[in-house]
């Protein structure tokens, strides 16, 4: 499967695609010491929960693997630098989850063996897992999508943003690796351009059949009947089903209620959040107006929310790993990814 | 009222606001003949439909008092010379309906009195009109619209579209005027940003209290409840009432339904238009996908309607310059507009 890597691990060696300069230039950044790691995710050369969080791990194995190697016979000395470290690489970006997540499954296997090679297999596992999850999401998500259908994808849930199938994009890839002939719908995502700069690359990379439309297009191409079915990411899914996701996602999931299309959002066990019970109950970044107001805007007040809330009663079904939740979707959940927790 | 004027006429001198270079430099163009109308319509410096059509008229005008001053003693010259400049003007931008209709009414008249000042006469009236009828569709539209509203519009309906108080913008522009408080929630409208380059610049010029969004972000503000109302402008109402309008009107019209926001139309008598049924019957123009593809995105497929169709049934109202239209649409609109059409 010709998918982008967003994270390359070999023999030691960490490479990080630079997503700052997707599409025009297509280049790995090495990492060759902690504020190198530090810096690409800080500026977003990795972005993407899952990829965020796979970078940190190898991170902090390139980071140790710099230090004096007779550290490992000093288990507290190795410890404490490692947690220094880490410390320090969760500053990178303090908001996102996946960041410190990965950083802490780092450390604790650190306490339990505290080798380079241990904190190196761990940063293994982790990506392995993140493979793994993409590939049971495109397992359980390749049936809704049918030989000639109009998929349409909102923002990167991508390849770039995971890792091998991405998660939104998972159950196209494998559809498309078996010669399914079908055409992807990939809107912009104002006003950072996700799905124009990353999703329609990486797509279009790959093989896919891609037409790229501006956000405010999509009830346009459904009226014309050019769109079977949405497949959107998902940052957060709160106990009842509400989905939190890029700024975007909720005006999709009218129109689809609106026109009768489906609406699915694919969804790792790991973005279930059963500790919040609504959406509404999370707080939503507010971004930068420069991002919107760019040197064509009239200097004006603006309004730049990074994600939107889509009720749980807009959305037709959640692809996880584990199966796909179907309405009443709080149970559903619940049942697949609760009750068989591991 | 501090509105900013598309067309300047004052002794007999043409003056176009270049909107190329808004908001960044207020600079407006001077006519001096022909050829640079011709340009400054080819090239959108001046643009929206009753604003190109006023621009022509005193083009033409300019164009004739560029002549020998002997020709009006010959009136099958003056009209000779006065039609190939009116033929060549209206290549400029062969699809806009307003370019020919003025170009046209200016020749008529021409006919009934073949000289100079009366086509200058013809030029103002045209202008006046356009005035009135803005005007108009604000003491009609105006009630729409309560103190702390939030109203959001999309594209330029506004007075750079038109002359003085635009359409959709009339009834902000005369509560303002009158020091009502509310707030004006503009869209960007993707991929030529008239509303974050000509509507936010113009009505925060105004004194207005303007907030800018990306177009994907009202389905976010709906829900918040910041928006009461949504009024917009329309290239063309067709006899069942479809509204034919810049792309992105059509998701507006579907969340506002969604979430039980009136959805209003201002539309001038002259875009009514009897001789269609129903919107889907008009030729949407499909523009470069350039417009959309910008350095940053990725070379794929581009869908780039210009328009979109939103049918009758989720239009609340029509603001006309002769009345507001309430459902059923085709009953109402032909009642206003045709039965005391003059």
């Amino acid at each position: 499967m010709n998918t982008p890597s967003a994270v390359r691990w070999h023999d030691g060696k960490l490479e990080l695609l630079d997503q700052r300069k997707l599409p025009a230039v297509v280049t790995y950044l090495e990492i060759k010491d902690l504020r190198g790691g530090w810096e690409a995710i800080n500026t977003m050369a990795v972005r993407g929960a899952p990829a965020i969080g796979i970078a940190a791990g190898y991170t902090l194995v390139v980071a140790m693997a710099g230090e004096d190697p007779n550290l490992e016979a000093e288990p507290q000395q190795f410890l404490a630098r490692l947690d220094q470290h880490a410390h320090y690489l969760a500053s990178a970006r303090p908001t996102a989850v996946n960041l410190s997540w990965a950083v802490r499954r780092i450390c604790e296997r650190a306490k339990r063996s505290p080798t380079l090679r241990a904190i190196r297999d761990e940063a293994q596992i982790i990506h392995e897992e993140d493979r793994a999850i993409c590939r049971a999401i495109g397992d359980y998500g390749r049936r809704l999508i049918e030989p000639g259908n109009g998929v349409l994808t909102h923002c990167n849930a991508g390849a770039l943003a995971a890792s091998e199938l991405g998660t939104a994009t998972a159950p196209m890839y494998l559809n498309h690796q078996q010669g399914m002939s079908f055409r992807v719908y990939v809107d912009e995502t104002r006003p950072l351009l996700q799905g124009a700069r990353l999703t329609a690359w990486e797509l279009s990379e790959a093989g896919m059949d891609v037409t790229l439309i501006c956000d405010n297009m999509a009830a346009t191409l459904m009226a014309e009947g050019k769109i079977d079915l949405v497949i959107v990411g998902t940052d957060r899914v709160t106990r009842n089903g509400d989905v939190v996701n890029k700024i975007g996602t909720l005006n999709l999931a009218i129109l689809c209620a609106h026109y009768d299309i489906p609406f699915y959002v694919a969804c790792p066990s790991s973005s279930y959040d059963p500790e919040t019970e609504f959406g509404h109950e999370v707080v939503i970044e507010e971004r930068d107006p420069s991002e919107v107001l760019g040197e064509n805007a009239a200097r004006v007040a603006v309004r730049n929310p990074a994600f939107d809330v889509t009720p749980a009663n807009l959305v037709t079904a959640i692809i996880t790993d584990r199966g796909i939740a179907q309405p009443p979707l709080a149970a559903a959940l619940e049942r697949l990814l609760m009750e068989n927790s591991t």
